[in-house]
Formats: structure tokens, sequence, C-alpha cells
């Protein structure tokens, strides 16, 4: 078993949290807790999510993204890491004046969330095998370099004794989409969005901040491929009806496709990447009792609906 | 990050345990946990499940009930919520002179736990925003409401603080399925039951207490649909031989349908719902050597069986 | 509620790790430690896993022999018991001079991960009914047995009061399966070997220690069926192309087949418990430029290899 470190005395941080593509089931994540635990006695860990797609690296960094505003101050750790073994090098990033430090690969997946919370002030990269498991494996950083990096932090090692200071700015950004905004013949806006995440309900978030639609009514129109439906803008699930599409500004503030105890995602046809038009439809357009349930894939040129 | 309440004095509770159909895979289950260790330091946080299929407040409420005299003192969430961000009005309720506080959207989740340990003695609507993360958000009551409420009853707020005191008794009651008896010509019981829940090995728990087959025998029969089968009452799965149902009294003490290393529920072709009908066979009856395998969905009417 | 112990005084043991196959969507794994944090306050519950696939036995002993070298000292709870309810008996496992006490049933789970860190130094069958909950039930021993022992020993009770001391070498022995070498007409060695796991990424162990391919070259040929496939070896997998099979020394010191971001499984088609045949292509073999990508299950005699 791994020595344990006594440090009985003050903790930096109290509490390390993890995100990963490793699953639960293999046992890869409860070895990383048990050796953060016996180099860093006292020390917490709570688990954001281990169930990131394997190898995802953008959507590991939009978990991570969506929920560093609320995680505890002290280490947070992301492993998704398609290059482990590889000359991809591990970094470590200080944000908020210290209050957090977030270690990962430097391949963008801590970069968005780094961002939410101001930058990072300074950035390590983890060469320093010193304060690494003694391992000739390569393929476990997890274990190996993470958590014992994330022990030492907690125990008090200072970051910049962690390996080499480098710029911020040198580092692998995060790849966010952005969206664009047409408008049609009429002049009517077109907004190309993409789906950014579909959650365990199948509500589909995009990259859509509220502001970009502000002022487009009740109701807008949903293109997804050549299918066309329309949405009602909704603060709850239970104002929609049956097969009905909503528009919700969700918990995270961006805007998503959202069914009542439905995944509107399966409604739609839609998932994480795939791309969505919005359009307003207008208080004066087609009223909300008439609006149109095409179904995706069963279709005839008879449904087919342009937005106004 | 949320900032945190210096709760460094006495706790109140020590441990708050979480059920919900939040899933795993997103974050929220991270996020609701650093919530609680930021606002209510020092407090564990169990997490009973978050497996519940999503929007199934029955499943929810049957898993709370059959574990919740099982779990710590203190402060248990029930998180699955169809409704969330509709009109339904987030609850607590206290149990067992102060022992533990419930907290979960009125909608039946928390009632068979409730009464399972003595009903709810006094019960709060959450309607006090104080308690709650500020936030213009309708749909994560899990991150907004009920995490900063289960940490605030932690570190001492008073329950009565928290919202307006209601009369438990209006509050939305929790659906269990009955039993019936009735007879057959021969004046045989015949027990009308329904599957409560099928596990993860594939035991098909009834709605059905062990009282209710006492002295019928060793043997039962079960009829599900049109198929009927012998069933041998054990205690242990070991004394079933490949092919074989057993009638075991279960953990939770209720009856169940029961294999050796194989999933009953697949032998029986039966799922969470579905009705399930027994009868004794008596000791006269066909003799054990005889059982008959009849095949769910492949059988003549020379397999057919009645009951006795 | 479970009475709790109040063991204010000094633990034995801090740490309680628990490795299962009882998933984590029906409320079995919080009710174990529910009642592990009741009887003993102030002890850490770490999760191994619980993904093991149901009566998986040896699938479960090889996590824990895997990850036990990372484990905490203190109490580790193996729950594969698919005679639950049966004869097999509850035992405990000292080890490392009392640094560890492994406890599960006698079939085999333990004894792969207790021969890892020295073997057994005392063995007890788990028959003294005073530290078991007081149940009726047969057949949830986590809860009833394991959790309420595991809490036992935590608190200092000693591991000959729990209940009769016996002779490790009369329990059980785990089964993990021996390679075997033969030479073909050339004399060149062909390694028949074993598929032990296959992770989250795809990734197969092999019961192959690398000292058994020492000298080997740089590629092998990878034989699964009739199928053969060129290996390179490598320590990274991003040293692959894409479609390419590696032979990489794992984070366990074990071979494992691997691709780059891609499941070396189901590029070979194989699944734990496969045979593999493992053969030097030695430097003067087929050159690495022709490696020939044959496809599994779509192959003519054209595209036949043979072994140097």
């Amino acid at each position: 078993m791994t020595e344990s470190s006594p440090s009985s005395g003050q903790l930096r941080y109290d509490t390390v949290t993890l995100l990963s593509d490793m699953g639960t089931v293999d046992g890869f994540v409860g070895v990383v807790h048990s050796v953060i635990r016996q180099m860093a006695p006292g020390v917490g860990v709570v688990d954001l999510s281990h169930g990131v797609a394997p190898f995802d690296v953008r959507g590991g960094s939009l978990t991570l993204a969506r929920s560093v505003q609320y995680l505890c101050p002290g280490v947070i750790v992301g492993l998704v890491d398609p290059g482990a073994g590889g000359p991809q090098r591990p970094i470590a990033l200080e944000v908020a004046g210290g209050a957090a430090v977030l270690i990962g690969p430097d391949n963008g997946l801590l970069a968005p969330a780094v961002g939410m919370i101001g930058g990072a002030e300074r950035a390590v990269v983890l060469d320093d095998p010193t304060y690494h498991l003694p391992t000739s494996a390569t393929t476990f950083a997890g274990r190996d370099v993470f958590a014992p990096v994330a022990a030492h932090l907690c125990n008090g090692i200072a970051l910049t004794d962690l390996g080499t200071e480098v710029d911020p700015a040198t580092l692998m950004p995060g790849l966010v989409p952005l969206t664009s905004v047409e408008h049609d013949g009429d002049g009517v806006p077109v907004l190309s969005a993409e789906v950014l995440w579909v959650d365990h309900f199948g509500n589909a978030q995009l990259n859509v901040d509220p502001d970009e639609i502000d002022g487009w009514g009740d109701r807008l129109h949903v293109r997804v491929g050549s299918t066309v439906r329309t949405a009602a803008r909704v603060r709850a699930f239970a104002e929609l009806g049956t097969g009905e599409i909503g528009v919700l500004v969700d918990a995270d503030g961006l805007v998503a496709l959202v069914a009542d105890r439905h995944a509107a995602a399966d409604e739609l046809g839609i998932t994480t990447g795939d791309a969505v038009t919005l359009t307003p439809l207008g208080d004066e357009g087609t009223p909300v009792g008439t609006r149109t349930a095409v179904t995706i894939g069963r279709r005839s040129d008879d449904d087919k609906e342009s937005p106004t």
C-alpha cells in the first residue's frame, strides 16, 4: 500500500474534486481516491462525474465549465486524456487568487472552466517526478501523477515546486463553438447554434445566451436538418403539453430545448454537436394552437413549414 | 464559487443522504455535494442512489422506503421531480422526534418512507428564498433549493424558519399497490400481487408480506399472464436448481421471486409493475420433481398447467 | 434507523474500502455506507467499484488484486457472493502485519488480492452473530454481516472475537489462469495467454508478465482464433496509427493489447476470458510498413498470414 505522508498539520486545501472519463466499473476511481486519502488524510474527495464519454475532451470541458462556479475551493482534477503516455504535458493552473488550482492534461480540458472563473493566474508544467508516484507505468496519470500532485497541493506544497512555470497563454485553449446570425430575405434573424450537451433527461443545451433571443416573443422556430418545429418559451417543463417542445433558460443560464417528462433530444432526433437553427416566430405568427407537430423522419412535403 | 457559511460550531445533523433520478454522468450530483460541503463543512453526504429511472416517482419512493430504516439520522433528500419548475411545492417533513428531516418535492416521493418510520410530525413548505441559492434558474431545485436547505438544517436553522408550516395531512400521499385475495371454485386462495421492483440481480420483489402466504406449504404456483410456474419456498438462492424459480423472504421482509445466479425476472418475463398471481400448491400437489419448466413465449397447449 | 455505537474513542482503522457487484441503482451501496457510518462514526468509506458483473467472482477478484497495493490500510470488503444465503462462510483475513483485514465470502474472491500483499496471516470465519445486525434476512450479507463487522473492526474489536479462527490454507483459493509456451517447428515461441480484463477504454489486459516476452523485439504477432494481427510494442497510445494494435505494459505491470483513442478489444473482437496467442515477429520479419490490417470476420484465404 502507498506510503502515507503524515500531514497532521494544517491543510492548504481540504477538498479535491474529480472529473474524468474513467467510468466507475474498473476501480480506477477508487484507486485515485485511495491514493489521495493516504497522502493527504483529512481531505475530502468529491466526484463531479466519471461519466464523460471516453476520450471526449470537449464534453468533459463543458461539464467542468458548467459546474465550476459551484465547486468547492481547493484542487480540481480533470482527467480526460486521450494522449495519455504521450508527449502531452500535465499542468496545474492557479485561479481566483489561489482559491483553487485546476490540474489535468494540457489538451484544452481545463480551459473553458478556467475562463469561467477569471482565467489562470499562474501555470506550471508538472514535470518534477519527486511529486509523482514512483512507477514505470505510463498510462494511468490519474493515479501516478494527478492524485499525488493533488494531495501535495492540499498539504501545502507550493505550486511552483511541482514543476516548471510557464506562461498560461502558451497552453492549449478550449474550443467552444460560437453562434452566428444571418438574416433571411425578410430581415428575420436566423441564429445558427449547436447542441452543447444532452442531459440525463434529454434536455438539449445550446450554445445560445438568452440575450441572443431577447425580444423574439413567446414562440420560436427550431430547425433541425430540414425539419422545423415551433417551440414555446417556458420557465417550467410542466407548461408544455404532450409532444410539445419548449425553449427554456436552463440552470446554467443557457438556452435549452426541452419537453415535459420526456426527452426533447429524442423528440427532435438531435444529439451533442448537432446544428440547430432558431428563428423568431413573433406573436403575429402561427397561433400557438396550430403549432404543427412534425414527426422527424416521417414527413411529406405537405408537412413542410418554412420559418415565417 | 458558492459563498461558504463558516459553520464552525456544533452541527445539528452531521449526515445528508441523497436519492435522485439525476444519474451520475452530467455532474448534477457532484454539484449538489459541493454546495452542501461549502455551506455545511463537516457534514458527510451519503449517496443512496442516483439511478432512479428519470421521472419515476413511485420507483424512487419505494427505494427510499426500503432503505430508510437503515439510513443515518440527519437530513434525507429525495429528488425525483418531474414537475420541476412548476407549481409543485418543495417540502420538509420532520420525523422520529426530530431525528431526521426528509426534504423533497410534494409529489408523494417521500410519503412511503415517512410512513415506514412513524409518519411526519411537522411539515413545512420551503418557500422562504432566504435559505435558497440566489438564482433565476427554475429547473435545478437540487442545487438551488434542496442542497442549501439541507445544509441550513444541518447547521441548526429551525425547520419552521425555512418556510410555512402546513398540516402533513394535506400533502400528496404515496401510492403503494395493495394485494387482493379471491378464492377459486375449490376454495383455494388466489393472491393478486404486483412486482414492486426488479433488482440488479433480477430478483422480483412483490408487494406481498410473508404473512399473506403463511401456511401455504413448500411450493406455490406463480402465474404471469397465462403462464404458470411452480416455485419452491427457499431461504437461499443456492437451494434452487438451474432454471428453477424460488419464493424467498427478501432482505426487506417482502416476498420475492428469485433464481440461482440468474435473473428470475428474465426467466419469468416480468418487470416492475407487472401483475403476478400466487396460489398455494400444497404438499399433496405436483411433486417438486415434476415441476414443469414452461418457457415464456414458446408454449403450446400441451404445456398448459392450471393451478391445482 | 440502526442504533449507532458511540465510538467516540480511538479508531483502530479509519477506512473501509468496498468492492461489489451490487451496482449503484438499487440503494444497496448507500445502505452499506449508512450502516458503517452509524456504527463507526469517523470512518471513511471508499468505493473501489460496485460495477463487477453480477455473480462474477473471478472478475471481482482481479479488480481487487489489481488495486489492492494502492488501497488505504484498514478494512477491505469484497462482496461478490453468488451463494448468498447458502452454506458459504463469511471470512476475515488479516494481512500485512495487521495493516489491513479483508472480509468477504469464502469463494476465492479475496484470494488473489491477499496473495498480492503477502498472504493471510490469520483467518476467522465470521460466525458470531453478536457482531452482525439482528435480522432474519439471509440474502443481504453486505448490510447484515459485512458492514457491521467492518465497523466493529474499525472500532477495535479483535479479529478473533468475531468468530472461529481457521487455517488460511483451508480457504477457497482464487483461480488465476496461467500462460503456457510451446515452440513451433522453427523453434519460435508461441505464448498462449488469456484476456483477464477489458477496461472502460477497450484495452485488453492479458495474463502475461512483460518478462515473458522479453527480447521479442519491437513487433509481435497476436492471434485471436484464426486471425493474426501484427502489433507494435509501445509505451504510449499515441505511438499508434489509426487501426493499429499495440502491445503495452499497462499500469498494473501486465501486457495489454491497446489502440489509440479506440477500443482494441473491439478492433480484435475479444472479450474477457478469450484466448490470445503471442509470437515474436523479430526485427527481420515483415517490416512495420507492411503490417496487414486484417479485419476480423471479413477475411478471405488471401488475407491469411502465418506467424513467421
